[in-house]
């Protein structure tokens, strides 16, 4: 097809305290006694009662508490995938992230990999995916990276840094309670809220654009401003904006892309293990060159909340070792055609690259 | 459960051109070669090559003719109903609507009445709707209602004005081509365009809003005014712009509620069959107390166009006829109570609506 027949979520709760209906909206859902929800949990919430003791556990079900600190990888994929084919009978009625992006890609990775062959590195690509997902519900603790409503789960496999885009990766279901982010620190709701900030910027002034996606992504922009850089937001109001911002900004890649800021800081997790929301925001400090206004307003907002990023993380890095995180960057052709356009191979050379990542 | 949980679009393709996928995106939904895909085109269309000679009709496949002069009504769904059950042995593969609100509103209600016993008006209501539809595909032609993304189809029975409000109602695929709506009368556009701005006041204005809500809200809004206000919109990008208006609009509804405008054009429409773009405009022209900035700017937007509303429709009506469009309009619970909060019974009386009715 020409245009992209996009999957939405097929069903969203927003609202402060929503997350206690979860019990309501699982139950329908529940195949049989013997077919369990399994809950992957950030482990930030082990032994935090307030949001355990509302996750609703009948029979079999199982909470999987699910370390943030290192991007998702493939081989993680196949190892939960293993954990719960062994240890159930029958597969699961569900899978539910509840996290930030990590967490929520797993959830969607795992859900696709228990109904179909082989390993989640030969589904990283773009529509790969044959059989349809178990049914999986996101419910996001962090807001910014969109993972709740993207097609795709990015994960690190053994040759690249790739999401498995696919028409089955999204939720069924999402639930949306702004209330789970108050305990964000503040450099990781910076850093994440960036995440959309800066997608927003690669959206916007991509070459794919068009009007369904330009809708999404100036709300987004517009709220992300609104967020972090206005003043007399209340806390409340502050998190169920972001919230949204999240939403919309993940929507707004719907037909678009993300761009130079995304590509080059898949090389630094894939080296580095930097995680997304920080290489990011360590990415775009340098592309002046390539999003001027947008790297502008994010210098602002870093002062504005004495935000420091790391400095020289790359100076020290052998030839052997920049060429890899430029092999992973530059691999990703269409971020590249998007922030770019077509010829986009004659700005973007590996010395070019070389020289950015040196100065990160 | 206190916070809705909204069924969004499954599917959605945008596009200038993206009509011409149709046959792609119908073909894995046929049944069988006995269970018709059965269109319903606004009969504007017949004749009209450019857009017919594009629907993809294979074995008993029907392009059935509506027109959209008339506000549709529950007696004409269940008409349609029984016609396509007399007509074919088997169920439908699917009903696709291409049209306005009007042809949008009958697909959707048919498509539900073909698998809940009964007739259309004991649907009139909130959540009545027991059985999932047959499914059904919306293509608007027209930019403004919402009624591609809404949860309602908005129908005229033997007692009243209103919708099938159910998880049900919400199409399962809809295809936004801005290039169909390229011929729309000016009045027609204006009248249309103009049902998404008065949504938008409606919803920001109320006091159901939350932040999901008032996000989508805010961007119809915004678009709105670039679209009805600024100059220098290409007639392309104004077309795309407004699709995305609408859908937004639709969406802001998700948490939300219309409001005083709504609710007394569902009276104009009951007893005058008003069409309800223009019904809301007459309406909200009138809705200075409610709405200061909301008709200030609407005033602005049909002088700046050269708009001209129908004047005195409802002065020589008898007390009677008043009264019946009364009890239509103050009948709407939900929608007064968004407007005006729970103690809107002490602003709006039925003096009040008399008084208001006369000015139209």
């Amino acid at each position: 097809m020409s245009f992209k027949n996009y999957p939405m979520v097929s069903r969203v709760i927003f609202g402060r305290g929503s997350f206690n209906q979860l019990s309501d909206v699982l139950q329908p859902k529940r195949l049989n006694t013997k077919a369990p929800f399994v809950y992957f949990v950030d482990d930030v919430f082990k032994g935090n009662a307030w949001l355990t003791s509302r996750i609703p556990l009948s029979y079999d079900d199982e909470i999987c508490y699910i370390s943030a600190d290192e991007e998702p990888k493939t081989s993680q994929v196949d190892e939960l995938v293993e954990q719960i084919i062994l240890k159930y009978k029958e597969k699961p009625s569900g899978i539910i992230g509840i996290g930030g992006g990590t967490i929520l890609d797993l959830a969607k990775a795992v859900s696709i990999m228990l109904t179909n062959p082989g390993e989640a590195k030969d589904y990283q690509g773009w529509d790969l995916v044959v059989n349809p997902a178990i049914y999986h519900v996101g419910i996001p603790t962090i807001s910014g990276t969109g993972a709740e409503v993207s097609r795709t789960t990015v994960l690190t496999g053994p040759d690249k840094k790739l999401g498995i885009n696919s028409d089955h990766t999204p939720f069924d279901q999402v639930i949306l309670d702004p209330e789970l982010t108050k305990d964000v620190p503040k450099a990781q709701w910076f850093f994440t809220g960036m995440d959309c900030y800066i997608h927003c910027v690669e959206s916007l002034t991509g070459t794919y654009l068009n009007a369904f996606s330009q809708s999404y992504g100036e709300k987004a922009f517009e709220l992300c401003k609104e967020i972090f850089l206005e003043d007399g937001l209340s806390e409340n109001d502050s998190q169920d904006k972001l919230m949204m911002a999240s939403w919309h900004g993940g929507m707004s890649i719907a037909y678009s892309q993300v761009g130079v800021a995304h590509a080059m800081s898949y090389g630094l997790s894939y080296l580095l293990g930097t995680k997304h929301g920080i290489g990011n925001c360590i990415v775009f400090n340098q592309l002046e060159e390539f999003y001027p206004d947008g790297v502008a307003l994010f210098k602002t907002m870093m002062k504005k909340h004495d935000i420091q990023l790391p400095q020289g993380i790359c100076k020290d890095l052998t030839d052997t070792e920049l060429n890899i995180m430029i092999d992973v960057s530059i691999g990703l052709e269409p971020l590249w055609e998007n922030a770019l356009g077509k010829n986009w191979k004659k700005t973007i050379t590996r010395q070019k690259l070389y020289n950015l990542y040196k100065k990160m």
